[in-house]
């Protein structure tokens, strides 16, 4: 009795298995999310919704990723930790705030006078940036990916108009990361102050002005109200931002939920980057409207000079210190020379046969 | 004896169901794709593989795209109707080569002096687009969605130089779909040519001047040897392919395979537009390195305003005649003068910074 028990067992199991094509293996696998913005945060903080619906739907259930937002996890910039330890098996974040960890993340976000969001990506693809990547954040077991494009940012709200480089001297002004750097290279007194506070440091002088992402989050914060001239961006051109995931996390998935995953993360950046586009094609029409005082200008061509020629100096200075840095740097420089040439062909002539308002 | 296997039996069948949250039926769902496009059809038909590739691997082989090329089904326009009938769940194609059964399918490509990539699917996604696209197709049965974008197409090859509207006058060129009709009110004979034909046409001046795509795809054609003028784009700014599905058989997928099929769908759109930019700017690179002979040019502005001016009446003509017309080009020019507005103060704005070269 005991031996056609089993006999039987042995048939119902392997007929199940000879029918399924299916990996699921019955268990439900429960993720969590950190990410570096607020609960509700708007944009960004819809990219990791929408990647987390994807990956329910698409897994049937299979694969459930819950979201905490700083107010939960307390703790903004320590979502690479959270990561690495595998505290978190994700992450969502931007790949520059690692900086002080490793100089080279820096470049997976965005760099001064770099490329635009379609550039970029053509390069994470297609040109080497996705191995480059890899390279660099292969040592801490995490695994990263494109996470949402800001697309070009602004480059900021001005209490007084920027007519010469004479006027950079002694300004105070929020801008954080590489900019920053630059323009205290030029005379500013760069700070980072956090977004809670920045309304007051400008109205209170604090500050003389600051940057933060472009039409599409900086209306709700009331900048308008308080600085007239909002300057064109030079200084993040297409900011992607970053999903991470813990890689023996990763390595313990079914192979379908691996892509399932993967798939969700690139089209949610994708995603992200075209509301981006619509935010702030919306937001910018609003002002326009709206707030007919603020003055949007460029820097003039010398000021714009100054700071193109400080912002090359200083990265030739920061690929000399490192041959990771310097790799980085030519795979970036040679692609986008190329992809530039293509863009100005392209949509620049294009956009030139249209008026500019 | 019986008894107790039968028990087993059901035991071991609960206990594998209890385990289970997917909704995987057991069965593997085999569809046909058709598309317009030849086999190792470079790009597009990447896009097609692409798709597939995901939504095999997403579902874990329960759910299996067969792609069948032109050479195949010997009908490279014929894709509507195979999809509309069901003899194929899906197709890909472009829309605006139904303009024949349904002339407001052409506005979900592109048109002469609209909107690029990045703006067309913020249109796309927010602004309207999906929902009038599901109106134009619904009639058919067909679900149609973003298939890919080509990015901002090239004018086009010329034997000579224009320099004023006259030129355009008794002008032979192969330039189909609406730009044509634009042409020929100016006086050009835009005619329509198979690809194969094409080389041999230019060559024999049984045509003055033609447009394919752009570099991605004209290098290989080999336009370049024989007409030295490459003109920069107007009438194509950011042309998007088609997926379409018959919605019946949609229908018939379980959930999880329906959110599969659109996820890979929208994913192999983008990544296409990624992979066109990239293919661009390499082979524009090995142009101008090994053909400096080719001469790249923009139509002087007196003849862009005359194209522009005529494309601008044309539209206006078609929308007096079908209130469905008038509803899309309404939706998509006042969706165009947001979204340019923000590309002139960001992307615009950020290019002029750099060098044209």
């Amino acid at each position: 009795m005991k031996k056609s028990i089993w006999l039987m067992l042995v048939l119902v199991l392997s007929l199940g298995l000879s029918g399924m094509v299916s990996a699921d293996d019955g268990k439900v696998y429960r993720w969590k999310l950190a990410e570096t913005w607020g609960p509700n945060f708007p944009i960004f903080g819809d990219a990791t919704k929408n990647m987390a619906k994807m990956v329910k739907e698409m897994s049937n259930g299979r694969f459930i990723i819950r979201i905490d937002s700083s107010n939960k996890h307390k703790s903004p910039l320590g979502i690479f930790d959270f990561v690495k330890s595998g505290q978190y098996q994700m992450g969502h974040s931007g790949s520059y705030y690692w900086k002080g960890k490793n100089f080279n993340t820096l470049f997976f976000t965005t760099v001064p006078f770099g490329m635009t969001a379609p550039e970029q990506y053509a390069w994470f693809y297609h040109g080497g940036g996705m191995e480059l990547m890899k390279k660099v954040y292969d040592q801490y077991g995490i695994l990263s990916f494109p996470g949402g494009n800001t697309g070009n940012q602004m480059g900021g709200w001005f209490k007084k108009e920027i007519n010469s480089v004479d006027d950079l001297k002694g300004l105070k002004m929020r801008i954080p990361g590489f900019a920053g750097e630059v323009l205290a290279k030029l005379g500013a007194k760069p700070t980072n102050i956090p977004p809670g506070e920045l309304y007051t440091a400008l109205e209170r002088n604090t500050i003389d002005a600051l940057e933060w992402v472009g039409p599409s989050l900086d209306l709700r914060m009331g900048f308008h109200k308080i600085a007239p001239y909002y300057y064109t961006g030079w200084h993040e051109p297409g900011a992607e931002l970053q999903f991470m995931v813990n890689e023996k996390a990763y390595n313990k998935l079914p192979k379908d939920l691996q892509v399932i995953l993967t798939v969700a993360m690139k089209t949610a950046a994708y995603d992200m980057y075209v509301q981006s586009y619509h935010e702030s094609a919306l937001n910018l029409a609003t002002i326009v409207e709206d707030y007919p005082n603020v003055k949007m200008r460029s820097f003039p061509e010398p000021v714009m000079s100054a700071i193109k020629a400080t912002n090359a100096s200083l990265l030739k200075e920061f690929a000399a210190k490192d041959p990771m840095t310097a790799e980085i740097l030519k795979s970036l420089t040679e692609y986008q020379t190329k992809a530039r040439a293509w863009t100005n062909l392209s949509d620049r002539a294009y956009l030139e046969t249209s008026d500019k308002k």
